[in-house]
């Protein structure tokens, strides 16, 4: 049970975190910061938290957990603020997409609290944001992924743990590097393959033409291109070495891909192409496999 | 009406056609042929043809519309046996995926009668194949795209854009070049792109652990890559030039954003980003922008 739990940035991860332990009664108050007045606001009418604070340091005085929700290009400045308000005891977690940088500014601002903080990472989400995307079920049936360092208090990360699996969720732990590149591979990666094609089909003249002969392939395949720019934007430059790393690796396929099909290497493709299928069939059983025509 | 109907190939594509043709009665008699025995006798069993035939030049002497639905590869050779078959007045038409190399095979293969083929690609299928995945309704609301040349006889084009219609399609004509740019950019190049990525992360030691944590977004953006593997390269190499170019462009752009993510090019990324959110959500309305989340 936590007494007082602290979101800071009410938006999506973090309103749909208040409000699912609201709902299992894990939790007695909860206050909130987000930047914008307008926010808090609809965070407070929308009953997601208790009490609005005005400043970082007002949010987190009293706060026993301090969940930071904010957009990953915002973390530093986040825990640069908070650090010197937090209760000894208090123990601070945070939702954003990539381990490794927000580890490194947490380290740094906030000193000898840090063995109080816990990284995780939400694998839920939809394409909607701001405190009206939040709802008290997001979390139900999908994994956590904690990623606890070696200065990391193993009480903390039991009570953080805890504090998710009351959503429902599934808890992992994981090495952040490993995150951060498990991550890149099945999230961040195609998500920068789907936003480059569809940006590279939006300027062609018959760009209109072209996406009405579109159907249900390119509708899935396209579908994280309609995410939120300005975060996937900041998790990339979060995650800068993963990315890069990965997408060397498929230039390389590629370029192979390439030369077969210009050598009439059918063989390569074949190959290439069964070893993709065979895996993504093992992956996502029966049901999701309806219509993965051509088309 | 048609009063006989051959179908060279009676798989997905093929099946379909007749069966929605017989549901509408707007076909007296359908012979099949395929390859396999085995596929001829399960299509007559399952009630997709009145007739097994167990020759290409036994199906069409006797037809007056010839579909031809086998994998792009055989194509060529399926137009060369049954040139000398055909009926002068009898029209061909076709279901593969790309257009210039079937014309192309059709010209040479065809001689006098060339002008009788129309050229035709059914935007519809299923990841299934064979004549059991045949179905009735695969067309319905679906488009088709008919491709005929300068030669093309008027009528013929005419006549099979009406039996298309029958199946309740939307018929749709294009130049070959243009359709097969097209369906590069909207079909080929995702295939190659999500192929190329599954099968990257397949040869990873940890394949098994990256793919327990991809979630909806990577599930719908793989799809395509459960498709079949023969079919695929057949596409590949018979479309080599527009997709060779397409991934030429492809490659120029993640290069871009590859520069951007080194020297912290925020501004960059957002635009990029933000075109393809625009171009897809204007393309894709609401109903399918359900969980377009990082996960
Ligand atoms: N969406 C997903 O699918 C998903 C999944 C897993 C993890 N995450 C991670 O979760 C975090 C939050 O994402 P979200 O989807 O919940 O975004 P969101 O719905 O936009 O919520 C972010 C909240 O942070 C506030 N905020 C922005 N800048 C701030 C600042 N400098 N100080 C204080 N508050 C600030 C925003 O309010 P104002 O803008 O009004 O100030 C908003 O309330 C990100 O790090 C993201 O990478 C997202
Ligand atoms: N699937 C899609 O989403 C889709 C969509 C639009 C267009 N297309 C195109 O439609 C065509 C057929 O695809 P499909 O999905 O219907 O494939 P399918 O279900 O595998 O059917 C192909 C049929 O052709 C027969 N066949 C194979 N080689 C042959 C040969 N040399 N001579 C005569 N028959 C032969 C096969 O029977 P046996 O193997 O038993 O001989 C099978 O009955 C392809 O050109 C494809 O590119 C497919």
């Amino acid at each position: 049970m936590i007494n007082r739990l602290a979101v800071i940035g009410v938006g999506l991860i973090g309103g749909s975190l208040a409000l699912s332990l609201k709902s299992k009664e894990a939790v007695n108050e909860v206050v909130g910061y987000s930047r914008s007045d307008e926010a808090r606001q609809e965070a407070l009418s929308l009953g997601i938290i208790d009490k609005a604070a005005d400043s970082i340091a007002e949010a987190v005085v009293d706060a026993d957990v301090v969940f930071v929700a904010v957009p990953m290009g915002a973390m530093a400045s986040v825990f640069a603020e908070m650090s010197e308000h937090i209760r000894p005891e208090a123990i601070i977690t945070d939702g954003g997409s990539a381990k490794a940088q927000v580890v490194s500014s947490a380290r740094e601002a906030l000193g000898d609290k840090f063995k109080q903080f816990v990284p995780g990472h939400p694998i839920a989400g939809t394409e909607k944001s701001g405190p009206a995307a939040a709802f008290a079920t997001l979390y139900e049936n999908h994994r956590i992924v904690l990623t606890p360092v070696s200065e990391t208090d193993s009480a903390a990360t039991a009570k953080i743990k805890m504090m998710w699996q009351l959503t429902g969720a599934e808890v992992f732990e994981m090495d952040v590097e490993h995150h951060d590149t498990v991550l890149a591979a099945t999230s961040h990666l195609p998500h920068v393959l789907a936003f480059n094609l569809v940006g590279m089909l939006a300027q062609r003249d018959d760009c209109d033409e072209v996406l009405r002969y579109a159907a249900g392939g390119f509708r899935d395949f396209s579908r994280i291109a309609s995410s939120d720019a300005v975060m996937w934007r900041d998790i990339c430059l979060a995650n800068k070495q993963a990315i890069l790393d990965l997408l060397d690796e498929f230039h390389q396929g590629i370029n192979k891909i390439e030369q077969a099909i210009k050598e009439d290497d059918g063989e390569y493709l074949v190959e290439v192409f069964e070893r993709a299928k065979k895996a993504r069939d093992s992956r996502f059983a029966d049901p999701d496999l309806i219509d993965n025509s051509e088309v």
